[in-house]
C-alpha cells in the first residue's frame, strides 16, 4: 500500500479528514487511484490507513478508518555525520541511509574536503534533498522522517557530540572498538557515527574527535569510499537489530 | 598505496619483473607516479610488493620486493543473484557490493522484471562492468575480482543453486529463516543470495524457489529497494565476519 507524509495540519481529527495537496498529483496521475482506494498516511509520527473519497491532481480527500500502530524505526537513533561530499554522492548516499533507517544525516565541513561548498545555494539544494528523503521513507514505509542537519563546521560537530550516547569515527586503524557491545547495549539510544572525506581525516582532526570521546571503528579489511561507508555502518546497525 | 590487478601474463617470475600496460596511463598521467615509487600489483590472486623502474603512459616496469600475504576476501564466498534491473542502478549495486566483498554477481531474469534486455548488446555492457569491477576492487583492496556471470534466466538459476552450500531468497513474510545462524556456521562456504525486482518475486516463482531449496530471509522492517537490497545483505555477511 502506498505511503504519504503529510503536515499535521492537513489531518483533521475531529471529522477524521485527511486533505491532500502535495501529493495530490502522485496519487492522481502517477498512481491512478481511484476513489475507494486505500493509503497509509503519516503526520507528526502517527500513522493512519485512508481511504479516498475524492480525488484531483491538485488535492484529494480521504477518510481515515483507522489509527496504525506499526513502528519502522530503529531502537538506536543513528546519526550519520559524513564529510561534504559533491552533491551526487551526497544525494545518493542519503536516499540510501534513508531506507536503512538512519535517524540524521549531518553534513560535516573537514580538512581534506575537496568540494567547494555554496553556501548560498544550500537552501535550494535543502529543498531538493527534503523531497529525496520524503519519497526513500515513504517507498521503504518508515514511520518517521529522517532528519537533516545543515551543512556544520568540524567544531560544530565537536560541539554537538555530548548530545550523544556514543559517538563513533570510521577509522583503520589496529585497535578498533568493538561494535558489537554497543548494538547490543540498549541504554546506548542516541548514537553520532563519523565518517571522514576521500582524503581522509587529518590527524588534527583525530586528535580532537579522541579528545571528544569519539571511539574509532573498523568497517572490515576492504576499503569503502565515502559514500558506501554510510550504508554499511547503517546495515550494521539494522542488520544487528532487526535480522542478526 | 595503489592497487592494480594485472594479467599473470605481465608477470615475470623468474626475473621478478611486471609489465603494466592496461593501467601504464593511469599510473603515469593520473596517479602521475615516479620512478622509485611502490604499488601494489595483484596477478592470478597473489599479490606484489612492486617498485616501479620505467614509467610511460603506454607501459611501465616494475621490479618485485616482495610477495605479500594478505587476504582481504570473506571467507563466505556469497554470490548475488539481483533480478535484471536497468543498467545504471546494476552498475552502481555491482560497484558497491565488489566494495564489501562479493564473491560473485549473476543477473537473473525473472517474470516481473520491467526492462528490455538487449542480448545483443551485452557484450559491450560486460567490458563496461569488468571496468567497474576491477576499478571498485583496486580502490577498495580486495584480492580476488569479483565474478560476473552473463543474465541467465530463472530456470539456470535453478539449475546452479545445487552448486552452493545455501540458496536464500529476500522476501518480505512472516517466518524467515534465521540468518545469524548461517553467518557463524563455518560449514556454509559458499551461499547464493536471490534478491528479486522492483514489481516482487512472482507466486509461480517462489514455489519453484522452495521447491529447489531456497530458504526465505528478511531485510528488516524496511521495504528496501531492489538495487540498495544486495548491498544490505552483503553488510550483514561482512560485518558478521569481520565486525560484529
Amino acid at each position: 500500500m502506498q505511503h504519504y507524509f503529510i503536515n499535521s495540519d492537513s489531518l483533521n481529527l475531529t471529522t477524521w479528514e485527511v486533505t491532500i495537496v502535495e501529493d495530490a498529483f502522485h496519487i492522481a496521475n502517477v498512481m491512478r487511484m481511484t476513489v475507494g482506494e486505500r493509503i497509509v498516511v503519516i503526520a507528526a509520527d502517527s500513522s493512519y490507513l485512508v481511504e479516498l473519497t475524492n480525488i484531483n491532481p491538485k488535492m484529494c480527500v480521504g477518510q481515515i478508518i483507522e489509527e496504525l500502530s506499526f513502528d519502522n524505526e530503529l531502537k538506536t537513533k543513528v546519526t550519520i555525520a559524513h564529510a561534504f561530499v559533491r552533491r551526487e554522492k551526497q544525494e545518493d548516499t542519503i536516499e540510501k541511509i534513508t531506507e536503512l533507517g538512519a535517524y540524521a544525516y549531518m553534513p560535516v565541513i573537514m580538512e581534506r574536503c575537496n568540494v567547494k561548498i555554496d553556501l548560498d545555494k544550500q537552501d535550494k539544494k535543502r529543498t531538493r534533498i527534503e523531497k529525496i528523503i520524503k519519497e526513500a521513507s515513504e517507498q521503504s514505509h518508515r514511520t518517521s522522517l529522517m532528519k537533516l542537519y545543515d551543512v556544520c563546521s568540524f567544531k560544530a560537530l565537536l560541539n554537538q557530540s555530548q548530545n550523544y550516547d556514543l559517538c563513533l569515527v570510521c577509522d583503520t586503524t589496529t585497535n578498533p572498538y568493538d561494535i558489537s557491545s554497543i548494538v547490543n547495549d540498549d541504554n546506548i539510544k542516541n548514537v553520532l557515527v563519523l565518517i571522514g572525506p576521500e582524503g581522509g581525516i587529518s590527524e588534527n582532526e583525530l586528535k580532537q574527535l579522541e579528545n571528544n570521546n569519539f571511539k574509532k571503528i573498523s568497517l572490515g579489511k576492504r576499503i569503502l569510499r565515502t559514500e558506501v561507508a554510510p550504508l554499511f555502518v547503517m546495515a550494521i546497525f539494522a542488520g544487528s537489530e532487526e535480522i542478526l
